[in-house]
């Protein structure tokens, strides 16, 4: 396995294999967006239908959530967003540049002189990364709402909720996929920075007291998680945000990391954040959300906060890097020598099953056509009939393709059909009618190469 | 089965049970915009599937795509909503009530009186219902973007990315799920319209000339999709659009309405959008769009489309109003002679099996925890040991759980354990090892009562 998977590698495959595209490209390209192709919305899907279920349904005591995009202004008010959640930034007067003031040379700052031309800089601003937009018909800003930068304060606001109409006893969590936008100066590496971007999120409520055994134990679940996933644990380190990291309110923060082509970036955060959350929507709502404690002699009091906050385009990003590989698979000196992998877990893969007659002619189209209904109840397929089968194989590894299904001339005569495993490339002979179950089994018994 | 379920029953199921919460609730709630609680991201998570697996994985010639909702401006220039997507509105200048145009008497109008407080009326303005926000660090309208108002949109600007990374020919489809957002200045009927909402849009693109029959084709297929999820039949209808509904762009358009609480109204949209939007685009963008056909002598055309385009927060709407029932079930003469049940088909309950002891003592509750964990893997499961037996059966009833499993002091000892049908009510008893089996054979016969 290569481990020197560069982004310009990920960034033409994912173009050329329909994984990622930019925004409205045949307009020159929205910079901050990104849209995702036929195989990228099912990878980006497994990956979200994965995290759900570990959330969820194998965890007794975790519900899901759909809060809007478009939530109430005095939510951001209450969250700290409006007066906290702002970027340095300074103008060129000369060039008209603008940079992140924490992000130029201190010098530049103090002498106020542009790092790019030498210019006069203009004073530092706070500029908040919200966008801003206007509902109902009049545009005099008495209609102003945010997009949400965060899917987080959504379960925050609606704990209450939650709480009665599930009947939810303490400790317990609640889990939700959205999207949020921020509106970055700076967006770069791809996919890993944009300005609308999809977040996992789960935010679980404990008895005060209790967080730092939960912290614990959410830190021990996200990081098995991953080892879950199959990504390679060697690609992974935990980064714990020191004084200065630690958001004002938070009691403890620790980051997942993962080594991009970039170097190592924050993948997730587990972060411990006390009350302070459902402490200033109680303030600024006056909506009582203490937690009655039946258990406990009725005892009110608010819970305490540990969330995990995954992204969920940069776990797809990681995904990508992780199953990348171009691999010598032969030595004759020509490119064929040569094939690109993705060495995806196959429950992952965008595409299970590929079906490939070997010829055309003789049937053999129409039979692998038959094969393919019949299995595309079960697993997401995929049909090839055009060029050599050699070059049908490598399009297949391109997007990860775990098993491919080959009909051909002894497919007629004894009703079996050859299926080929994506790493090993071997090929076994299966009878046609325990072709499912023989893909079901390759599955369970997966193993990273 | 009562057909004459209202709206408020809905809207109080939705916030009693967890499908669905006011959005920003505590503060007083934001207009035009709906959270779905624990048991509506489930529902609705199980209908979006549905709808992808349909589109996609059981039907050979259509791909997915997740396109951004910040899109460049100069696609809906292109779209023609800058100039078009625009409601009439005028005020009232005495008590500032703002009308559509449209919907107050023509003689308010015509002699601009307040219907109202009889008031003089504004002229008629258009107001566009596209949210502006804006991209970038400066608010001077240079960075000007919209949220897009449909899905529709992200398809085309891509048809040639997709093309080409997943070398389609045609006739194919584009199919995407996706978040849209119309600044509504009448936002009602609980979900069914509002400011915040999801697509489900499939744009088949075909050679100019087929267009009829493959409209015929979609007609027939979106119609049977409908009886597929189970839905009563008689509540569904056709609406062809007369010459003023039409689009002007458009050839043909019909619409598939359900009769919700407050009437039949439009569920989801079948249009022969002729190659208007790629004809645009492709004058916009600058970028040849063509479609090189080379079965045929490598003609070179511009496909026509034909759109399937559904609410998914709609058919949440329709699949709730389908399988709610407030049925009466005994004759005692107490408020238990009736029960509130969902008929959701199963496979879009948000529950499927849910477990409970009979008992918390003596063991039952453990071996309640125990039967849940092996179902767990395969099944989305609840969990319920407070209270009475069948209050737990008519809570269970009420989020359309199709399966109770009953734990009693039975089967303690010959590990047997009922399984109770929500719509008959009826229980069997079944062998703790055949359990999940006798769960998913019950699935695959389910038929609606």
């Amino acid at each position: 396995m290569s481990d020197t998977v560069t982004m310009d590698q990920i960034v033409s495959l994912c173009k050329r294999r329909g994984f990622v595209f930019q925004s409205s490209e045949i307009y020159g390209g929205q910079a901050g967006a990104w849209d995702y192709g036929p195989n990228g919305i099912e990878l980006k899907n497994r990956i979200a239908q994965f995290w759900w279920k570990e959330m969820t349904q194998l965890h007794d005591n975790i519900v899901g959530l759909d809060a809007a995009i478009l939530m109430h202004p005095r939510v951001w008010e209450a969250s700290g967003h409006v007066e906290n959640f702002t970027d340095p930034l300074v103008d060129c007067k000369k060039c008209k540049t603008r940079f992140r003031a924490d992000q130029i040379p201190e010098e530049s700052l103090k002498t106020k002189t542009c790092p790019e031309c030498g210019g006069e800089l203009t004073d530092v601003r706070k500029f908040n990364l919200m966008f801003k937009t206007n509902i109902g018909p009049v545009e005099d800003g008495s209609g102003l709402i945010y997009l949400r930068p965060e899917t987080a304060q959504g379960i925050y606001v609606n704990f209450k909720n939650v709480l009665q109409s599930n009947r939810m006893k303490l400790p317990f969590g609640i889990a939700q996929i959205g999207k949020a936008f921020r509106n970055e100066i700076v967006t770069k590496n791809f996919i890993f920075r944009s300005c609308e971007f999809e977040q996992m999120e789960m935010q679980f409520f404990v008895k005060p007291g209790t967080d730092e055994e939960w912290f614990e134990y959410w830190r021990e679940q996200r990081w098995n998680y991953y080892k879950k996933m199959g990504i390679r644990m060697d690609k992974l380190r935990w980064h714990r945000h020191g004084p200065e990291e630690l958001a004002f309110y938070a009691k403890d923060a620790y980051d997942i990391e993962y080594e991009f082509p970039m170097g190592f970036k924050e993948l997730e955060g587990v972060h411990n954040r006390t009350n302070y959350d459902l402490t200033r929507h109680q303030q600024f709502s006056g909506k009582d959300l203490q937690y009655i404690d039946q258990d406990n002699g009725n005892e009110r009091y608010l819970p305490w906060v540990i969330e995990t906050s995954a992204g969920l385009t940069r776990e797809l990003l990681m995904v990508l890097c992780d199953a990348y590989e171009e691999q010598k698979v032969a030595d004759k000196g020509n490119e064929d020598d040569y094939r690109t992998v993705l060495h995806f877990n196959p429950i992952f893969a965008p595409v299970t099953v590929a079906v490939l007659p070997l010829m055309k002619k003789d049937g053999l189209a129409e039979l692998a056509q038959d094969i393919r209904s019949e299995l595309k109840e079960d697993f997401v397929t995929d049909y090839d009939q055009s060029g050599a089968i050699g070059r049908r194989y490598r399009r297949q590894d391109e997007i990860g393709t775990p098993y491919c299904v080959t009909i051909d001339y002894q497919s007629k005569e004894d009703h079996t059909v050859t299926l080929r495993d994506r790493d090993s490339m071997e090929q076994i002979r299966v009878p046609r009618d325990k072709l499912s179950l023989a893909i079901r089994e390759k599955m369970k018994s997966y193993k990273r190469v």
